[in-house]
């Protein structure tokens, strides 16, 4: 699959005015450093504004993807998505949002004097498709990745080269980060109206290039406590969230950001940790509670902490997001040897060869000190499959037309 | 068993000039409100004294009991310890801290001027017996009903009649809360020696009869994650934890003295859940993190929130102390409900007749409203059975010798 830098117009294939752009997007929040949580630390539910600031990594497009196709014409009679194949309600409320404001910014770009190359009507009717190369809704931000690609490939069909943070974001908050490369903050910002609510770069994605990056994706469990119920009331009810993102996350950011510039994975490492952990702690602390870790989750915390004490300093190290799959950061010398001891631990139950996805990882035997030191009951199958990847850029238009999800009736083409 | 008010001696029985004494104590740290947490919360860990003040409810002998005899004599060579009728060693700091804190208080009385009824030396040395009637470490606080019952046996053989609080909690933190009976406060005092870290009784055992107290003790699981390692660290890595203490605690601490003393059990069960689940926050805040709860302990979490929202109000509230066993609040009224919804929910595997222990529960048939509810896949097996308790009296002295864990020769009886 290639990428471009340019969109593309497909006006032979249309059924009347049809403009067409393909996007794919990283899935950037799955990776996060300083979790912001918009959906449960809202300052604003409207305009998705955060209650702190937040920092995520982007991972590589090349293992988690997600591809989104969208096409306007006069022909079209509504706004219509597809996700995954299936036709889903272009009426959602986030969907609605993302949609007027990239048609709000193609308006002001017309009328700020810009000659629109492709002078195509606002009011015409989009249709979009998109998909992702990972599971959905599996705690592996799939939204946030969904709604990076989509705010991308309306902009392309909009004609809008502005910044995209607001759209992205009031799709998915955590979006607005998926839509640079690298590693990537997003500052809550002051204004009551979210303007400085943006994301920018803080690093790109060849600034430390022996950074890895493993999903751990643990086999679906009895889904042990319901989070939408409590997701809206984390800022009312805990009272340590509160006192998390006035006093603490403030000087984790900075600390984060120059451990990140030093390339300091030590410090790195632990300060993710200390803050994956922090951010559960305020799910448990919101009335009720939410807890997205599992016992599995919790096997996998203490394997990090004993690998690292085997080893006399930080050599993995954990993030866990809105759901029970680890994300380890490691070095590209450590990977092949943590992810023997998690074979150790957790060995597959059935599909040893799909085990390890992604990146190649070389096998290799542990030493008898490891595995005394790790020393836990193996369980088997409890964590389905690794995801092997590293630090990856931003969106990519795909040239290749064979890649496009709708056909030239701006129809989802049919699986292949 | 029968419970008197006075010590007993027996010069008969005894191979030399023996003192026996013997008391029964409640594990009333088992239900604690507003956790101080000594052990990962200590501001001082010699003498034991906790960051903040704390609450908790004693439970009934009846269902939940450590007994201990206690002998002196001229003719022991060594102090000695059998805990659960199995010789430990005495040698224990905790245990030697108790015994020569017992032994300065008789000392005191004496150079007071007091008369001994009994003049023996105080260098004699001392033989103990003790056992649980409940599983030891299982995070029902076996330690806390171990060491008041200690202390209150010591207390009674070498004469010493003043507050026992600074013995006890030289054992374990709680276990001062443990020698009162009813609602007990330990207050957290600030004194750097401690003397003013004591506890006292808020309400007694008599003042809210309708309450009741379920254990839902959960089946032995692999245990996630070593909390050891972590518990020294809380204090020192957890800045929610010392937030919490300094200024969410004592507004909370009163509170839940105006909820005892009202009997308002909606606003007592509230603040019990936010409590614990705040408290279980801190702890996954300490790094390395330690999680205390289990999988199950989180289902049953759902299904009190599902039960509570099925009738509108809070009528059950659970707590979870350093470990996956819930210990759940509720009044007479609600207890053969919620014990059926327990029952629906985590069907008994094998020992359906040994499922319920205590008090006795009238079983009742659900109504397909609240199963709709409840709504859980059944997990059986995964809670082993549950106690059903009630609040209760502190530490008793046994007159029945049939009761006594050391025979006249000052060893242990044969197990009957």
């Amino acid at each position: 699959m290639s990428y471009g830098a340019d969109s593309v117009i497909h006006p032979e294939s249309s059924p009347g005015n049809l403009r067409a752009d393909w996007g794919t997007a990283p899935p950037g929040a799955c990776a996060e450093l300083a979790p912001a949580r918009t959906s449960r630390g809202k300052r604003d539910e409207e305009l998705i504004l955060p209650i702190n600031s937040s920092l995520s990594v982007t991972l590589h497009q090349d293992q988690l993807k997600t591809t989104t196709t969208a096409a306007i014409s006069r022909d079209f009679t509504e706004d219509r998505i597809w996700l995954n194949g299936r036709e889903e309600d272009m009426g959602h409320p986030r969907l609605q949002a993302c949609l007027r404001e990239i048609r709000r910014l193609a308006r002001k770009r017309r009328s700020d004097g810009h000659e629109d190359p492709l002078p195509l009507s606002l009011s015409y009717k989009v249709h979009v498709a998109s998909e992702n190369n990972f599971p959905t809704a599996a705690g592996l931000a799939s939204s946030a990745a969904g709604y990076a690609c989509l705010a991308y490939t309306l902009a392309r069909v909009y004609g809008v080269d502005s910044d995209l943070s607001e759209v992205a974001r009031r799709g998915s908050g955590s979006a607005c980060r998926s839509l640079y490369g690298g590693f990537v903050e997003w500052q809550m910002g002051e204004r009551p109206d979210g303007k400085d609510s943006v994301a920018c770069q803080v690093a790109p994605e060849s600034h430390w290039p022996e950074l890895r990056v493993l999903i751990l994706v643990v086999s679906a469990e009895r889904k042990p406590m319901g989070s939408t119920a409590g997701m809206q009331t984390s800022v009312e009810t805990s009272a340590l969230l509160k006192f998390r993102a006035e006093a603490l996350v403030p000087p984790r950011m900075a600390e984060m950001t120059r451990c990140i510039r030093e390339r300091n994975f030590q410090a790195f490492g632990q300060l993710t940790m200390k803050d994956s952990n922090q951010f559960h702690a305020t799910c448990l602390d919101t009335f009720p509670p939410i807890s997205y870790l599992s016992d599995t989750s919790r096997r996998i915390i203490q394997l990090v902490h004993r690998f690292n004490a085997h080893h006399g300093q930080t050599k993995v190290a954990y993030t866990f997001d809105a759901g029970p799959n680890a994300v380890v950061f490691t070095l590209d010398d450590t990977v092949a040897e943590f992810v023997a001891a998690v074979r150790h631990s957790f060995p597959p139950e059935s599909n040893g060869d799909k085990f390890l996805k992604g990146l190649p990882v070389e096998p290799v035997l542990l030493s008898d000190e490891l595995k005394a030191v790790l020393g836990m009951d193996p369980v088997p199958g409890s964590i389905r499959y690794i995801i092997a990847t590293q630090v990856g850029p931003g969106p990519q238009v795909l040239d290749d037309p064979g890649a496009h999800l709708l056909g030239p009736d701006g129809l989802p083409k049919p699986a292949a």
